[in-house]
């Protein structure tokens, strides 16, 4: 993201104003807009170098290197918008491998006739989560696609972080007898988007949990537990994001239905639309697979933390080669927890 | 992007089939069209980890940041396609700060009905590029959009590089006297693909000068040369960077046209729209800016390398506070060369 600014007669209109393609073009209106919008709201040392890559201080550690595109619809939902998730999410796929997220890039696809002032708003939602989270935009792109080509605005977030020596976390660290916990309720992203992109009302209104988790990944971190995989579980929700653990650590896992928090609105919402909420994705949740011995360190640690108040143990990690994950339910049964198949809920995210 | 592969009945059919939502949803189907198709084309130790990122190596030297998100039209042109596109533009956005390219990560956002064989053949193309350049694609990501949402394929692209130390390139770097250098011919990209756009036929075709132009930098780099500023001037071409660079540094330019390269067909198709080939976007060409008294010995080492053959000194910086650059035109006059205000050629690349 090139950040120098040429002359102008006239500042953007951000107000009234609406992304044309010359904001996509590389010459004047570009970097107006890049300028006055994007460079203001990250406002930091690296963005202000105005080349088209940021120069970074030299990492101490392994690298870690995340990246996450946003299509999600609505734009703007209960608890956050595309902005603020776009920052989010990377920050957790950068965190949840242990690393202590240090940059993230921005890149936006933009559609022709898409109102400034919304794109300001995101704008400016995504620079107050990378505030908030220690976590600077240090570089970017625009493009801009013709109506009907694009769907207001794409956001491409990319993050790079530092994992620390000893510490190894992987998808395929789970090991049988293991510990299974979750950081709160499941559901409450998905089912915002859903319930508004469908025009329901709850009597409590259902609220995203986008959110950034490496505070409480740094603190579980910290807690000197023998951790052996984290992960958010996104797109596909907790049975799948489970499933992928299963497969790549070659073990099962039992499950226990009344362990899972379901927030009573989401839960009602997913009657109404006949969806499972383990399949329902989740913005600001962390599940974590630790040594038995150590669960209960590590479950009061998640407590102590905003973003875990409502951990639990959810289940446990068995010997099973064919990887299956199951679950004991509320009525005593057991069912087979399998891969989402299809479509759920497309746009999510 | 989370490469671990669920047990299907049937393998992808990269032959008739095409994306639909469920290669979005986060479930089987995407996890199926990324174990088939991206990690089997862009197969490295790295993304074969499984996780939601890349764990990599600790990185010696500053390191850079840039990314780009490509949504060029069309998505196959004469000379390239946007998957080698979108390898080639950021490796080469992170080498014109000086650093060796380590590391990529490549983001999809697909329209929904987009045909399989061309996904396929732009993520070969991406990994045959990837290859060459030697420099991995360790993560990505894969969305899906509904069909007039999107337009078949956009590609984000973040590159990761470090600095060796000594090293200080940066487009406030220059200072009058210094010598200006291009690598080659300006145009060939922007007008392949307008051409192409367009129906137009020459009677030599013009092709992308698409290409990874870090071996070049590392050559002139190895030179022992001043360099002060490196650019690739792609969007807004050569006239639009020049003009960043002048802001950036405060200082102004005097350009000679009969330096600078222009292809036969690219002038004819330039002259038959009534396009200037300056603001034209280029892929595989770099503009440097030296020490005058090292201009030679750059030239030298520029004219050594494939990529740098046509090189040619094309002006010098000169001292003016209001960072106006000119040219010398063949006809022996003068005229401004500006900012491109407007839009010259929408989704170049």
């Amino acid at each position: 993201m090139n950040t120098v600014k040429p002359n102008y007669t006239r500042a953007l209109d951000l107000k009234h104003g609406r992304v044309d393609m010359s904001h996509g073009s590389g010459g004047r209106a570009m970097a107006q807009l890049i300028a006055e919008l994007f460079a203001a709201a990250f406002d930091n040392e690296y963005l202000a170098q105005g080349n088209d890559g940021a120069l970074l201080p030299q990492a101490q550690g392994r690298l870690v290197m995340a990246t996450d595109s946003h299509v999600v619809s609505p734009l703007f939902f209960a608890g956050g918008d595309i902005g603020c998730l776009s920052v989010h999410g990377t920050i957790n796929d950068v965190a949840v491998m242990g690393a202590k997220p240090l940059y993230l890039s921005a890149s936006f696809i933009l559609e022709e006739g898409f109102p400034l002032a919304d794109l300001n708003r995101i704008v400016e939602s995504m620079a107050q989560a990378a505030r908030a989270a220690g976590v600077p935009i240090v570089t970017g792109d625009t493009k801009v696609v013709e109506q009907g080509k694009g769907d207001g605005v794409f956001i491409t977030t990319t993050g790079v972080g530092v994992v620390p020596d000893g510490i190894h976390l992987s998808g395929d660290q789970a090991r049988p007898g293991d510990k299974i916990l979750l950081s709160g309720s499941i559901g409450d992203h998905g089912m915002a988007i859903l319930s508004q992109r469908e025009g329901l009302t709850f009597s409590a209104p259902i609220v995203s949990d986008t959110a950034a988790l490496h505070g409480l990944i740094a603190a579980m971190l910290d807690s000197g537990v023998r951790l052996r995989v984290l992960r958010d579980p996104t797109r596909g929700g907790l049975a799948t994001t489970l499933n992928e653990i299963a497969r790549q650590s070659g073990v099962g896992m039992m499950l226990h239905e009344s362990a899972i928090k379901v927030n009573q609105p989401v839960e009602a919402a997913c009657e109404l639309l006949g969806l499972d909420p383990l399949y329902v994705a989740n913005e600001g949740k962390l599940v974590a697979i630790c040594a038995p011995a150590d669960a209960d360190r590590l479950l009061a640690a998640m407590r102590a933390h905003p973003f875990g108040r409502d951990a639990a143990v959810i289940g446990e990690v068995l010997a099973d080669a064919h990887g299956f994950v199951q679950m004991t339910t509320r009525l005593g049964g057991r069912r087979v927890v399998d891969w989402l198949a299809g479509e759920q809920l497309p746009r999510i995210c």
